[in-house]
């Protein structure tokens, strides 16, 4: 059982900030999340494109917005359950909570800080008979390690980012890469869609378009052995193709899911909260934070994730701390003392005599 | 008269920050601040101090937010008052104000956020007989525009960091720089502290301390001739120097001032505001947000400054125009354009076949 104090479902953006806000009051934190990353929708959805609206930063990339803020709750060693969904939760006699994931895992503790976002990342699956049950046994809908496929035969499908991206990525790690899509066009970045062109050119890339895949075939230990590639061609042409691992790439969307049905006041598909205070739930000790909540004004923005995140940690420690008295010092005087011994702090002034 | 949409009081964090989101919704702002420089306190206190809070950022100098939060508003070209304080308010019969500032300059505006933080800079003035009739005549208590004192005799007073960077900027600027804090120890950055000495062996600071200015002294059109100079050694050695400007260097202080007086609801020294929807006050139309206002379980943050700029623009947009809807796009996918007619956006997906 993982023991924390405050468990923050979701590692988007607001999930991760509240780690920091946490760590000034030296509260730990441990995030759960559906995806295999951090980041969220940033990471997911739109890692490489420009955000303009972060306050001091006229410009940023998704991506490197989160990994700055990996770097910023770094020495407050957050814990980290990836590729997991938060499913049920149960409240204590004492008042803490057991959350517990579609794989089993428990969570235990004293508050729960839910930035679930618009819901967790679940992959669109491809209409193929039987696909289920090979989920995990060589079909993946997201790459969480990409190790896995050292040395492997790899058939990936898609037309998107992630299906160009995982496709050049793995071209230097699996023994053999094939990418399957259902028209001749990809959608993408510019510099992706040349990069695999160049790599299909070398042979390091066997592309095979406009096919889909109708069909995937197991061994007799139940594991993924080969797909049926049919072409889109008037031929409707069929190749079976060896492969060890098959990876459908067609997007992840977000749904709201389990939490739904955790007794919470659900509002537009959002949870409501108290924003006249500390972004409370109608569940005391639960909290709803960034683009999951909903209140009067709501705006679905990073900024604001951060400001309820930070209004929320106030409230936490004064739950988990009932009778201390917390006093608030800027980071720029107090400094940041990490959980792993470092400490950052502004170099002092001097008093020294100039003679 | 200065005629703009939103008029901002307080050119810190939180009011330059407005200017981004007010022309996201394409409403013009205005600034005023009692200062000669924008960014508040993080400017005035402490511009080269690490920050360690600012979402995104592990670390950055007060002073470097403050440029980038300009860099980041550059384009929606906001108009400045700088060096004037904001005194009285009046309200229009057509619901819009005009706020006058000590020097009587008139701003019109339909909407007026307060971003004072904690009040307007004052300077701590010495106790000088007759200093105020030298204001502007010679004495300032703050350097607005360094161009002033080229191939002038300066005197500067003082034992801290604005002392000391002064000193060492006029250095080069006038034709004569002294500088006397009553004394021989100064307080401020190393840097700032070594280069003064060093700049006082090549012969171009004259530095007298331990000392204090005890008197000044005009000529016939009033303005500032010499200042008198007395060392406190055993002696009480007394010094006549001829000078044109006298700059008193002892810090400033904010102050809530005027707007005190304007029939806001104040409570502990900050403006009341209705933290459930807009952060508007008891005025309607007026606003206050950052560290100026208060509200259960408000926090003096910067970043809590850019939540309630964020959703106090919303309501002034309902405000100002009440017949049109405003749907919010994020600038990643609408881009930002520019009053300059500039325009920045991401890149877009392209589409594009390999064969
Ligand atoms: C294309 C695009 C452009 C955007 N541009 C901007 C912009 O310019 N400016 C701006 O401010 N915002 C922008 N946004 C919105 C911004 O990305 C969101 O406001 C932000 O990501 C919200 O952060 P969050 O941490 O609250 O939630 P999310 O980023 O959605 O993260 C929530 C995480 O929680 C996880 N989760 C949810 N439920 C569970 C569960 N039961 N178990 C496990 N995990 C779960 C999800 O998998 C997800 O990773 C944009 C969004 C998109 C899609
Ligand atoms: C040493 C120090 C360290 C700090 N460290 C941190 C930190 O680590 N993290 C953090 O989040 N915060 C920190 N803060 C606090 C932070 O600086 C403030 O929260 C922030 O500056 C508030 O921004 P603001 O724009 O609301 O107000 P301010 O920065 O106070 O700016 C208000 C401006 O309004 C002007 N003004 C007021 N009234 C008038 C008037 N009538 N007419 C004209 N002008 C007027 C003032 O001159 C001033 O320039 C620190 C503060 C100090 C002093």
């Amino acid at each position: 059982m993982v023991k924390t104090d405050i468990l923050i479902i979701g590692a988007g953006p607001t999930g991760l900030f509240t780690v920091f806000e946490a760590g000034l009051l030296k509260l730990k934190c441990h995030l759960i999340d559906a995806l295999p990353q951090p980041g969220g929708q940033c990471s997911e959805l739109y890692p490489k494109k420009p955000i303009y609206d972060i306050p001091g930063f006229p410009e940023v990339l998704a991506g490197d917005l989160v990994d700055n803020l990996m770097e910023q709750i770094k020495s407050f060693e957050p814990g980290f359950t990836l590729g997991e969904r938060a499913e049920t939760i149960d409240k204590q006699e004492d008042g803490s909570f057991i959350v517990t994931t579609n794989k089993g895992t428990q969570h235990h503790a004293k508050v729960v800080a839910i930035a679930g976002g618009l819901g967790s990342f679940e992959p669109r699956k491809p209409p193929i008979p039987n696909i289920a049950n090979f989920e995990d046994k060589g079909v993946a809908y997201m790459v969480k390690d990409p190790e896995v496929y050292r040395n492997k035969k790899v058939v990936i499908a898609g037309g998107g980012d992630s299906a160009l991206d995982w496709s050049i990525f793995l071209a230097d790690v699996a023994s053999e890469v094939t990418l399957v899509h259902r028209r001749n066009e990809f959608r993408g970045a510019l510099d992706s869609v040349d990069r695999v062109k160049e790599l299909k050119d070398l042979g390091k890339i066997n592309l095979i378009t406009p096919a889909e895949i109708s069909e995937v075939r197991g061994n007799d230990n139940g594991d993924l052995e080969a797909v049926l590639i049919r072409k889109n061609n008037e031929a409707s042409e069929e190749i079976l193709l060896e492969v060890d691992h098959f990876i459908p790439l067609f997007g992840l969307s977000p749904k709201l899911g389990p939490i739904a049905n955790w007794g919470l006041e659900i509002e537009k598909n959002a949870i409501k909260v108290d924003n006249t205070l500390d972004y409370q739930t109608n569940i005391p000790g639960v909290y709803a934070i960034g683009d999951v909540n909903t209140y009067p004004g709501k705006l679905k923005l990073i900024l604001c994730g951060f400001h309820e995140a930070t209004l929320m940690c106030q409230s936490a420690f004064q739950r988990i701390f009932p009778d201390k008295k917390y006093v608030m010092k800027y980071t720029t005087v107090g400094g940041v003392t990490g959980f792993d011994g470092t400490k950052k702090e502004a170099p002092k002034a001097v008093v020294k005599a100039i003679d």
